[in-house]
């Protein structure tokens, strides 16, 4: 047996073991958005904050926040690489050649995370990050990632080093089987699923392991990752459209409530000035999805797709499709990306259920895929290594509050006065109670 | 990320991968036969034979035959090292010191494995080690791990690295889940278990994380391992009594059917002019447990258990039970050992049944410890990466043929004349056919 020494004093004195490395390390819808923000909002200010809508997990108590200022603070002096930024320029993304302007490749090749304000307030992480629309957006996955990572690490931390095996052996075990029955599924039925797992994963490397049992297990059917790091070292397609931090900001900017009211809208027809094809996705439901669709314009129904997020997935493309059909559109030239805590039965379902209803249902696999660890614990309470619901959103935007409705009410933010007016502006109709998992 | 040249350019080049590293990789039961048949019959020439009572798995098309003759090469190069012998004279085995004698641990000094016969017929490899008893029967062991392991590396090969990363994980998660169900036994029941698994193992680096896993699960509930270096290595106790290669030979040595009759008993008493305590342990199916008990003189009933092998475990020890009853005997003094084909299911059902009606069932947890892959494979077909059953048999001693008759008549072994006379002599009642499965 040769032991590596230099490997192993390295092992046990290196001071940071970093969450994140690069700003790579990030979602590729976060690059799309940033474009825009940076092109047709360059100078707006605007703040997004860290939520975990666990309140029954005591965050502050769990993390130390030493090690979280440093992780902060080593992300914060990263700088995209050479070899990233000419990869980003020179890559196709979305069937795109130089998707990304030369004016935002500039800027990104300059780029800095800007400086975060982190407080503790009853034993909760209050983690604030305000600049301009393209610097703060970016901390979102990040923050959410060294989050996420460092609770798994804090019981990692309580672990001997053969129950860190057994755990890592189960997990395995219990990933490979949701594949066995993806390639099952893969025989009766079109699928395509793609990693969405960044912001919650377990950890860097282990999505990096995900992200392979799925190449490995269903081949072209794995579509690629949201990931863009994983997806520029691993030759896969990197996947994203937008977020609700779109509608929110314009929405917030919105001078009175007739312009509130064609916010969602506004924000889409500027979307489509950027970007075509498959990254024309709607993203329905940051004010309500029933009520959205019923007052759109004609032209969105010539969009790609949709992304149903906050609704349960049938009963949201089935609205979808008969809105569709109301408008002359074939449904089975559309899209619908499922991403909004998927599952290995809710994929199966799914996948099912629409053959033959609409084009495809492209899956967004998230924290399922990348942080599956129930059951998975040798001894002892698995509590802290589940997935936890935190969340990054913008709260504010021109000294405006940001507000979402969804249609889940539990999922709503914003301060109560401004979420009742959204309400009386948009509508409740389609809006359902539900509880939030992931 | 560090990668150490010097490791990664070893690991692409080495020569042999030896599977047996020293000669304690062996089970801790030859050294005690070993001892008595070097002091008793140290000029006796017997030979031993490997056979797979598999004969529908054409082992000598699996494994290439150079890689066979290149590790048993390996094995016969090896001597016992000196902190191995020191250990062995200074370690206290079965709470006795000094187990073994000076001229015994002189004798293993100079020990190496005799040559070896190897053809191939029909398909199957034929493999015989001849020499003195205490040489050839060395053997055994090494043969059959050697065997074994060369037949699950065979299967690895045919898989990329990812696959054999799941099939690790899935075989940690299934043993896990096995140690999971004895912590819930041992709370209910006094629970013995110890490794018995060299012989049939998937591997040696394989063998011992199944150890460590056993201690890390059940701690003080683990007696130790029948492997001599892992149970240095680790510090455990060395498990292990004697096997049949003893009446085997000792029959085989009788000069009538007089004598042939009294060969079981006969060499037991050789046995306890050895060892004493925990060691007088009878295996009693070497020609049939019922009329060897049947005809047992009395002193045989003090020892201190049994160790059924061929029957069916309860039925086994239930007539245990009852010929200590006959004689007088309290059963809750005595102690039979369990190690035929176990599995958490037998060993469950084993450890209640005999709970309040047997002293203790310490179980020797062999193939289903060390060698459970069944259902672990990712893709295709797991048949090869099954235990086999595999033996390595005495078949003659002094130029005459050995046999062995067993409780299952499906594992008698030698000529059938042979086979034929013994039957006559000991009888046949209490045999029952039943397949084999390792």
């Amino acid at each position: 047996m040769i032991v590596d020494v230099a490997t192993r004093a390295y092992n046990h004195t290196f001071k940071v073991d970093p969450i994140v490395r690069t700003l790579l390390d990030t979602d590729f819808y976060k690059l799309l958005m940033q474009q825009m923000s940076h092109t047709l909002h360059r100078d707006l200010k605007v703040t997004f904050q860290l939520i975990n809508r666990a309140h029954d997990l005591p965050l502050a108590k769990i993390i130390d926040r030493r090690d979280l200022e440093e992780q902060l603070d080593h992300a914060r002096s990263l700088r995209f690489q050479k070899n990233e930024i000419i990869w980003l320029a020179g890559n196709t993304f979305y069937g795109t050649k130089q998707i990304f302007r030369p004016d935002f490749i500039a800027w990104l090749e300059d780029f800095r995370l800007p400086d975060y304000e982190l407080r503790v307030v009853e034993d909760q992480f209050e983690l604030r990050f305000s600049g301009t629309w393209a610097e703060a957006t970016a901390w979102e996955i990040p923050a959410l990632a060294i989050m996420s990572e460092l609770k798994a690490r804090a019981v990692l931390k309580t672990m001997s080093r053969f129950e860190i095996d057994v755990l890592y052996a189960r997990a395995k075990a219990k990933l490979w089987a949701k594949i066995e029955r993806l390639r099952k599924l893969e025989a009766e039925a079109t699928l395509r699923v793609g990693d969405f797992g960044t912001r919650r994963r377990h950890g860097f490397l282990w999505q990096r392991w995900c992200i392979e049992a799925m190449m490995e297990g269903i081949g072209d059917s794995f579509t690629g990752t949201s990931n863009v790091k994983h997806a520029m070292d691993l030759g896969l397609e990197a996947l994203g459209t937008n977020a609700h931090e779109l509608p929110m900001v314009y929405a917030a900017l919105a001078p009175d409530d007739a312009a509130l009211r064609e916010a969602p809208y506004e924000v889409l027809r500027d979307w489509a000035s950027f970007y075509s094809g498959n990254l024309r996705i709607i993203l329905p439901d940051a004010f309500g999805t029933t009520e959205f669709l019923e007052r759109a314009p004609e032209e969105f129904a010539d969009w790609t797709g949709l992304r149903p997020d906050s609704k349960e997935p049938v009963e949201a493309v089935e609205e979808y499709i008969t809105w569709l059909k109301a408008r002359g559109r074939d449904p089975l030239g559309k899209v619908a990306i499922l991403s909004d805590g998927m599952d290995i039965d809710s994929i199966e379902h799914c996948v099912r259920y629409f053959r033959g209803k609409i084009g495809s249902v492209p899956i967004g696999w998230g924290t399922h895929l990348t942080n599956d660890f129930r059951g998975c614990i040798p001894n002892g309470d698995e509590t802290l290594l589940r997935a936890t619901s935190l969340v990054c959103k913008v709260i504010e935007a021109g000294g405006r509050p940001a507000v979402k409705l969804s249609d889940n009410p539990t999922k709503a933010t914003g301060p109560q006065s401004e979420i009742d007016r959204y309400r009386r502006v948009f509508g409740t109709r389609g809006m359902v109670k539900q509880e939030v998992l992931v």
